[in-house]
């Protein structure tokens, strides 16, 4: 190893140095899972956490009035067993998104008032809807090939690997809208253009959440409830009963056949434990310093699956006053960066909320721009959706995900052609005593809360039969 | 910036930090050319290497009989400018790369014997040739279109970054053969399959180096000559008159308006400066702490241009034997794990040298077993090349690039689809006092040693220019 370098050592020699059982990096809900079902199974486990906060990629930001809206990841839906029992478990309940009354879709440039349409496709052409439906039939049936274990095996694997989402829908969807509707809704589960990940990513992750309907859907769909005083509330209680050490980021890992020895920026400064699990995206475990290093496959995973781009924006208003014109506060454009707005209110209708996603080309191109001009995009769009109305809100909040340090981006990590047939099966395989956990790592609801749920339960009973520990899990 | 974190200070309070003018990271080509240039126009420059020795991606390695070879970046050929009027300024020499005799070629599975070729392509059957020719050519047309300063205005810029070379090729080239060719090629120049790279990166790419036949070519091309003593030597000869730390990886850079703090591991612990060059691939900014984070699109850009996978084996002979049954040892496969061989031996011929590259899926599959394996996978395949005298080999060598944490793959840093359109200018553009150098940056000859050298004087301008300094380089 004539490239690794012995650092600084910040605590002097004959310090004595903390010991535990686990050490868990990152205390988004992946890695606090992941601790729970270790501390269940009684089995000690250290979270080091590099920001001030718990949560990672959930966020809850409260208003002056007490109003709680969701900055980060924030729905859950039927299917997703394992976040719901979770959530029963700990006792947190959920309640549905608002969905009453007619979504609004703008489907071309020249239109000028959006069309009201339920299901999000219905008053398209009849050549739209033919060809969307024949399109989503086509994905479905190749989706249901992709084995969620192990996507590389699937029988069409390097074909569809080999090309972009956006390859895919140029050779075999026809009429133009219907072209934008299928990038629209790569983009709403990606956060990325269709150009920017493998069509076998796609289809893997359709059948890992249940196919389209289900991914994109509200009522039955992966957007149906919220999580009762904001998602980030899931990590807050978990994180009350397990140790975990804020301001802590992860430099440097030694490891070996013995254990780990962890460095962080944190008091101390360094822990020796028997056994690692990290629950950061891969692009974020590429960007500590391994000893040693991972090499080859390991390493290039973390260089092959970037994170997308999102900036989640809050409109607030005094009231949910489209909802007295039947309307859901769902819409979606297919022409404008400012693509898809949910009726984000909380619970009591006490005030109205839009949630407005900037997202893919239009949150790296709106990212560097002033806030106040980014909110005067964000108030027009709504302007174009509701009316007039929509000038009149009454405050704003946005998160830019990409500015994140220890997220990278959001909402997950994506595999770019070529990643899952050549490096698909480092994505999970335990190096030693390291272990991976994280949304990325998942094979069901791969990239939601469910997926990050599932991966922490799974590295946990990985780490628990290496370290010969009885779980009652 | 909730997430910003304040490290332990390494030094205590009260010590005088090291000050200079220009602080320059990587001591590679680009690095070095760089501070090289400022130190001309009398503006003093530190250089901080991770490595305990300069040259990055370039590394000698001296046989016990004096034999030099070279375990990184090797090649010059005409038209690499501004890399030969550095060789000259410092006085190093080139000699050609061994050329004469046959070249050859397994193009099939089922094939038993190579085939003698020239130029690469004789002796394939008539279709196969048109195909190649016709491919070629729109290729060529379609790279001279494309601006290498800004390669997202080319007119069809979405189209070619909307999808990977392999759909490029599995929909215009008709025959098998064609297609495998093709792809030896995008795997030889950017070690890494056709799946893995934008088709406008591609040809941005051959416009940057000037065309296929200039790229590929050994006589007249990029492989035409080696530099005497190795090619790390044009960075240790330059590293003689620069102040030049090793061991010193940059661990975070604080920057604002005044200038830079660069904090690593070397001697002192940190340095400041007016002005920063990162010679980085994009890929390794990512992990450096930047405080204020660099955020948007260029955090986005360093998630996305991942590293080629290579490792670079050199096969030892007590003579170039191949040389008598008049055949040049350059020997390509388009089927066979290690595909690419050439004629490595030292001016003298004392001893005969095969390079054999492993390259792209062959490197990420062949760098997890043992080297033995590998030296005898190799040796195989000089074997089914050269005929049972292969296997009289008295020494083997090799390097794996995926496994350089200083380096994260060779030879450099790729576009996947979408990163051009979406990312390209965050390439070069300045960050208030940090610039960017690097081949992965250069315009013309990106990816080569010309391109680095082009990258660090452009960046050392740009700092010249900043800082006020009268330039007379």
């Amino acid at each position: 190893m004539p490239d690794s370098v012995t650092l600084v050592s910040l605590s002097g020699y004959g310090d004595t140095m903390e010991e535990t059982r686990v050490v868990v990096i990152g205390a988004g809900i992946s890695g606090l899972t992941a601790a729970r079902r270790l501390a269940q199974s009684g089995c000690e486990a250290v979270v080091l956490e590099a920001r001030d906060r718990v949560g990672g990629r959930t966020l809850n930001h409260t208003f002056e009035d007490g109003t709680v809206v969701e900055m980060g990841g924030q729905w859950v839906g039927p299917t997703q067993d394992r976040v719901l029992a979770l959530l029963d478990e700990i006792g947190l309940g959920t309640f549905p998104t608002y969905n009453d009354g007619m979504d609004l879709l703008v489907a071309r440039s020249s239109q000028t008032r959006p069309k009201k349409v339920k299901g999000q496709r219905m008053m398209m052409a009849p050549q739209v809807l033919i060809d969307l439906g024949v399109a989503q039939q086509r994905l479905h049936r190749m989706a249901r090939t992709v084995p969620l274990m192990e996507p590389w095996t699937a029988a069409r694997a390097a074909e569809w690997d080999g090309q972009t989402a956006e390859s895919w829908l140029r050779r075999n969807v026809r009429t133009r809208v219907a072209r934008d509707f299928l990038r629209l809704m790569v983009t709403s589960v990606f956060s990325c253009e269709a150009t920017d990940v493998s069509l076998l990513h796609l289809l893997f992750y359709c059948h890992s959440g249940g196919l389209w309907d289900r991914l994109l859907g509200t009522a039955n769909g992966a957007q149906q409830d919220r999580i009762m005083g904001g998602s980030q509330s899931l990590s807050i209680r978990m994180a009350e009963t397990i140790d975990v050490r804020l301001a802590s980021p992860v430099r440097r890992v030694d490891h070996d056949d013995t254990g780990v020895t962890v460095h962080h920026d944190g008091a101390g400064g360094k822990i020796r434990a028997q056994a690692l699990v990290s629950a950061l995206p891969p692009m974020l475990t590429g960007r500590i310093g391994w000893n040693p290093g991972l090499g080859g496959q390991r390493e290039q995973l973390t260089q092959n699956v970037p994170m997308g781009a999102v900036i989640k924006t809050m409109t607030v208003y005094d009231e949910p006053w489209w909802r007295a014109d039947e309307l859901s506060g769902q819409a979606f454009s297919l022409v404008d960066p400012v693509s898809v707005v949910f009726d984000n209110s909380p619970p009591d209708s006490s005030r109205g909320v839009l949630l407005a996603f900037i997202e893919g080309r239009a949150a790296r191109d709106l990212g560097p721009i002033p806030m106040h001009e980014r909110r005067e995009v964000v108030t027009r769009q709504l302007q174009r959706f509701f009316g007039d109305r929509a000038l009149r809100s009454i405050d704003y909040v946005e998160q830019d995900w990409c500015q994140e340090e220890w997220s990278g981006g959001c909402y997950s990590g994506r595999m770019t052609p070529g990643v899952w047939t050549q490096l698909g099966p480092a994505l999970r395989q335990p190096i030693g005593r390291l272990h991976w956990a994280g949304t990325e790592t998942a094979d069901v609801w791969n990239g939601y809360f469910d997926g990050a749920v599932r991966a922490g339960e799974r590295a946990a009973t990985e780490v628990a039969v290496m370290l010969g520990i009885e779980s009652d899990a």
